[in-house]
């Protein structure tokens, strides 16, 4: 009977252990996901400058219905044609932050919900998902490659 | 006259070493390009189970048009909607490639080009772009996220 309580504390204490080593965060995860949001900040705010600031001048935007975006011009584009949509509201959420052992790598990737006005004063309402690849540079970190999809079925499908 | 060829020369070099290092690739940026084309290799061969083997167990299809699949059984079900495709035709091609320092994370990332079999006899081409993140467990490089979008306007668009 010790013997099997014994065995019981063990496992229990190893669960424990990996509770809590699922659930910590590093305090560069913990950094990284602030990048992540401090990235929506200035992008929900429509400041194309900062927006643009956050990704690598050899960063690129992945968007759908439109081509590899890369460096400071495209991007900036296609950013600008995101805030000319009416009423933009944007949102992501980080699930999942992982960043490389060297610390020079790192990924966001979550859900995003989107809405804007439409043909006659309708709201369009979109939901996704999306990877971001970010890299550090000078001890802050840059987007490198940014790409999200809609989960919603295609128009007219 | 000296001067200006000089000059021109440096240029000349300093060009030439870059294209260099651009070009120049690592071995273990060549295996994870290998990866990515060995993962093409298993799918377009309509292979279910080695095309799932390659992602790893906690990771992520993030496809258009659906909801994020995790774990092989999602993304088991997802890949084999794809392969329902009648004369499925499928073609990625990695044009970019980042290992981080400590090489125990990578991504991969470039355009696809697919085709396939539509009502009425025709075929639908689709073109876009992919990023997939690599994580390497013991030795052998794996999928921990993988997302994909058209470069076409959505439907009825």
């Amino acid at each position: 009977m010790k013997i099997r309580s014994f065995a019981f504390l063990a496992v229990a204490m190893v669960v424990a252990a990996l509770s809590i080593n699922t659930s910590a965060q590093t305090a560069d995860e913990k950094a990284l996901q602030k990048a992540d949001q401090d990235w929506l900040k200035v992008f929900a705010a429509e400041d194309l400058k900062k927006s643009v600031d956050f990704v690598l001048a050899d960063g690129s935007m992945l968007a759908p219905n439109a081509p590899i975006a890369t460096g400071h011009d495209a991007v900036g584009k296609l950013v600008a044609g995101f805030f000319a949509l009416p009423s933009l509201k944007m949102k992501w959420t980080p699930e999942r932050t992982q960043i490389a052992k060297s610390g020079d790598m790192g990924v966001t990737s979550g859900t995003y919900e989107m809405a804007f006005g439409g043909p006659g004063g309708i709201t369009i309402n979109d939901k996704g998902k999306y990877v971001t690849v970010w890299k550090k540079t000078g001890g802050v970190w840059k987007v490198w490659l940014d790409i999200f999809n809609s989960d919603l079925a295609a128009f007219g499908n």
